[in-house]
């Protein structure tokens, strides 16, 4: 794990659910006692604009979500088209029972960097990153596998997302938006409504 | 409310999800005793697969709401680039206050349909809808504005979703997927990874 890259910046929190609003598949990440993993979740929204809030869906067979309720933190990650292979793998394979030199991210070719305000770890190659706490809701994600959690720094890559707005994105930088069965939409141009800001 | 139009075909519950899997703006549509409201919302996503289920956030002031916690129906409606204006002007007015000849439908110039199994309109020129009853979870409503609920029946234009399948979409039936301020994401055209099915 490698500092954080100079194209990285911080994301005002006040508008870090700018981040996901559009319905990117993210990754999620996590980390505790020297273990960490990483899964896809198409299954994710903002919850709240301020303090920002997110909610994600994380299966109870998954290695992450152990991590997750261990050490009440994660991190999303919003991949790219350029990822999609990496993103396919750690969606369809569980970290469970890899070793800490060949993890699941290593397994899948992916290089992190180091977060601010938590341990779980950023995925380089993404274009933007929520890191977050969980908020105390057992019985959510008993019932549903439902998580809430605050997000308490927000990063983006700054070639994609700056001073509060996504930039014009090339392809290869385009979010992904999983349909089914690792089939994605990509991001077409923005429009914009007349009364729109 | 007219009946339901030919193209409108039912889609199996298993794969309603797909409807929304990818992250669309949504409307939310909702109708008790003789009145009925539409709103916006970005801040949905799928909850479960089978019997599928919903979660989506609705701000406490909206008169959608009130409608939805009295009758405990919700619809989603998967709107399109062509009625931009009109998803855009929902999401930024109140229909409280508007009389039965003239509500936030008829304001915003969007005709509906009837559903199958709830009161809630449907709204014509979107290309899927997911009729959806409420699961009881009032402390989430009350604490995050969350609501969840149940997939009863779901529906999609056969020209642009079959066989539990998106089929190519034209720039006009691209599904919204909103930035901040009426700005939007419209589609661009699927990926798929090596190991997609």
């Amino acid at each position: 794990m490698t500092d954080r890259p100079a194209h990285v910046v911080p994301v005002d929190l006040a508008k870090a659910y700018r981040l996901i609003n559009h319905g990117p598949t993210v990754l999620v990440s996590a980390a505790h006692g020297g273990r960490r993993n990483v899964m896809a979740a198409a299954w994710n929204m903002p919850l709240d604009f301020a303090p920002p809030k997110v909610a994600v869906v994380i299966d109870r067979k998954t290695y992450t979500r152990e991590l997750i309720e261990a050490s009440g933190e994660l991190v999303l990650c919003v991949p790219t088209r350029a990822q999609i292979e990496a993103v396919s793998q750690v969606g369809s394979t569980s970290g469970r029972g890899l070793d800490q030199a060949t993890d699941k991210f290593e397994a899948a070719g992916l290089t992190t960097f180091r977060g601010d305000q938590v341990a779980a770890p950023l995925v380089e190659g993404c274009v933007a990153w929520l890191e977050c706490k969980l908020l105390p809701e057992p019985e959510m994600a008993q019932r549903y596998d439902l998580f809430l959690a605050e997000v308490v720094a927000a990063w983006a890559d700054s070639r994609v997302f700056d001073g509060g707005h996504w930039r014009p994105i090339d392809a290869a930088h385009s979010t992904l938006h999983h349909v089914a069965g690792g089939v994605f939409f990509t991001l077409g141009e923005p429009v914009k409504s007349r009364d729109g800001d």
